[in-house]
């Protein structure tokens, strides 16, 4: 990959990191965690960094979660050995996650009923149903296992009062091997809330949930030490998490258009953007043509659903990051981007091989097409590489 | 990357490829091509693949096209040397173009009104404006130019009719240095209609704008080797290609439920695929939760625009390539993909560890966010294992 060190250099598309702005986000969620009194386990399905793991764990983050085994391993690899595997368990999976584990370096029957700071390190998993329960039971191996609540979200989660948790539970610890270690959940209908009082009430919800399932669960005789609920509107606009051990949000540590549209950051807290040049100009249609298309901007539309905040497929700014009110990307192809505006676009400022910035609309989806963060400090020189993990 | 073989054990989300079915579609259009007396010259934008480039250079394809220069350089290091990087220069990547060009290993001076076959492989590329038309000829190396021209869809392109066509060639070859060979064109809107005799217009309207500024560019006295059309519905549905010297379809290697929509293909002859397992339940919503979410699937929703034919974000289909007619993913977050119907689903049908194929909306876009085809011979059985190039 060519790399050089400042954003009028550098090839294009690109993705950027500010590196400024991601650590007031870091450290703004881990005042978030202290005040609700939680442990931070930032989901790293968004950043998919090791230099932006280990810059949450020395603020304050204990332990990661993780959307694939490929970031599990990624991450391990990475010296970071407290990792939630998040998403509902493949039970073909559990041989490559007893793999994984085993390279953590602990033994895997150790001390599930150590404090949890003085355990090494390890993989959990994580499930919502008794085929799956009873296929980690018979994995040959050892493993930890938090038991999905849904919360209001609808995707995965047994409902915490349905009787099934109880038999869940059971389940995966029918041969004595596997431990079930709590309860997570993940109120991703935040994602829909467009006020605060809303927000509230939906991370209200999530907190009940886990709360409720872990009770019934303790009753039931699981020690449950893991409550993990959160998402990034959700850990943002909690009035309390009583009853919660830990959050996990994740899209907080870089922010995007649809987070600064649902007022889980400001527009000026996004860290991540997307350097495009300008390759054509169609004046008499009032747009400018970029070399970054849905693979570099990604073909995400979560700003469609906000009243006032459709930003197309990204917000234009400039290369020092100063938003162009109104002026966003209108349509993509696989690699042009087509911006435009309701107001005539100053084509002054998008000379060819001009260059531009784009706040994309969704983090997670936008970065996932590249496979490194060019590291700025604010300014327009690139100061570091950051690798990135991706597939499965 | 765990590789196994056979679907039933295969890690997933992973990408599959039957490989008969891409030969029969390289043939089909290697057929059409020649009937319509064109050199085809395949779009590996979609496939990113040299295994795929080389099966249709076997088959009559006589170069490539790609959409980045990291294309451009995957493919000479696999051999492939006559490549036309298609989309509108940022002048900024000259040097870049120049190094490919030279590790092409031919003089870049050399012998440009030599028959075509008779050359050796080079890098062409592609503008259509004078600022990058000066940059091309002010670099110190020597560049291939093809003029890009708009037959209607509206993205990048001069008018055919445009004066500044000219000049932009004569701002090419002004220091002596670069040359002109030609014009290029891509019909967009094709993917916009929805039969074949506007289709079959589109073609046409394609056809005969790139012959006009051809025609135009000789009368000025370029000689115009190189007359470049396509995209996968114009060529399928072109009734003559007169005046056009070669054409450029990419996504009919692959075939995706939009271009089956819209005719370029039949249902059947859609050669990739998503093999996802089913996570979990939810019965009292009809549905059923897949680890392929947006990053295995993409966000790409092409679909949503057929009247009768909108599958979500792709089609379910069993593991033996069988759709399950109405049975689609209707939402997608990260890594969660969520399956529904508007009759009951079949839930035997989707075991909790059960495997499922999934039909892409848009193939290059679904392909892109994996690094390997899993190559299959009609069966289950995974019988080879081929690379993706990516990033920029």
């Amino acid at each position: 990959m060519s790399h050089t060190m400042d954003l009028r250099t550098l090839k294009t598309p690109a993705l950027l990191l500010d590196r400024p702005k991601l650590l007031a986000n870091l450290g703004r969620m881990a005042a978030r965690a202290r005040t609700l009194g939680v442990r931070l386990r930032p989901h790293m399905k968004t950043a998919k960094s090791a230099a932006v793991a280990r810059l949450a764990l020395d603020r304050g983050a204990e332990g990661i979660a993780v959307s694939t085994l490929a970031e599990a391993a990624y991450f391990l690899d990475h010296g970071i050995r407290d990792i939630l595997y998040a998403v509902g368990l493949a039970p073909a999976k559990l041989d490559e996650i007893a793999g994984l584990a085993a390279r953590a370096g602990e033994s895997p029957r150790a001390s599930y009923d150590a404090p949890l700071s003085a355990r090494g390190a390890d993989i959990t998993i994580v499930t919502d149903n008794l085929p799956a329960a009873r296929a980690i039971a018979d994995h040959p191996a050892t493993h930890r296992v938090l038991i999905e609540v849904d919360t209001g979200d609808g995707r995965l989660g047994l409902d915490p009062a349905d009787p099934e948790l109880i038999e869940v539970a059971r389940a995966i610890q029918a041969t004595g091997r596997s431990r079930v270690l709590g309860v997570m959940t993940h109120a991703g209908q935040s994602y829909d809330a467009r006020d605060l009082e809303h927000l509230a009430g939906i991370a209200e919800g999530e907190r009940s949930g886990a709360a409720l399932a872990a009770a019934r669960l303790r009753a039931a005789g699981f020690a449950c030490p893991i409550v993990s609920v959160g998402s990034t509107p959700t850990a943002t606009h909690a009035r309390n998490l009583a009853g919660a051990t830990e959050m996990r949000p994740g899209v907080y540590m870089l922010g995007d258009l649809f987070q600064a549209g649902i007022g889980s950051c400001g527009p000026d807290d996004i860290a991540v953007s997307v350097l495009a040049s300008v390759i054509g100009h169609r004046k008499k249609d009032n747009a400018v043509i970029l070399d970054a298309g849905a693979l570099a901007l990604s073909k995400d539309r979560s700003t469609e659903k906000l009243a006032n905040g459709d930003c197309g497929f990204g917000q234009v700014g400039d290369l020092e990051g100063r938003v162009m009110p109104g002026v966003t990307v209108v349509g993509v192809s696989q690699e042009h981007g087509r911006v435009s505006a309701k107001s005539p676009l100053p084509f002054d400022a998008f000379p060819i091989g001009g260059r531009v910035r784009i706040w994309p609309n969704h983090a997670c989806i936008t970065a996932a097409g590249h496979d490194v963060y060019h590291v700025l400090d604010g300014g327009t020189e690139v100061v570091a590489a950051w690798d990135r993990c991706r597939g499965w």
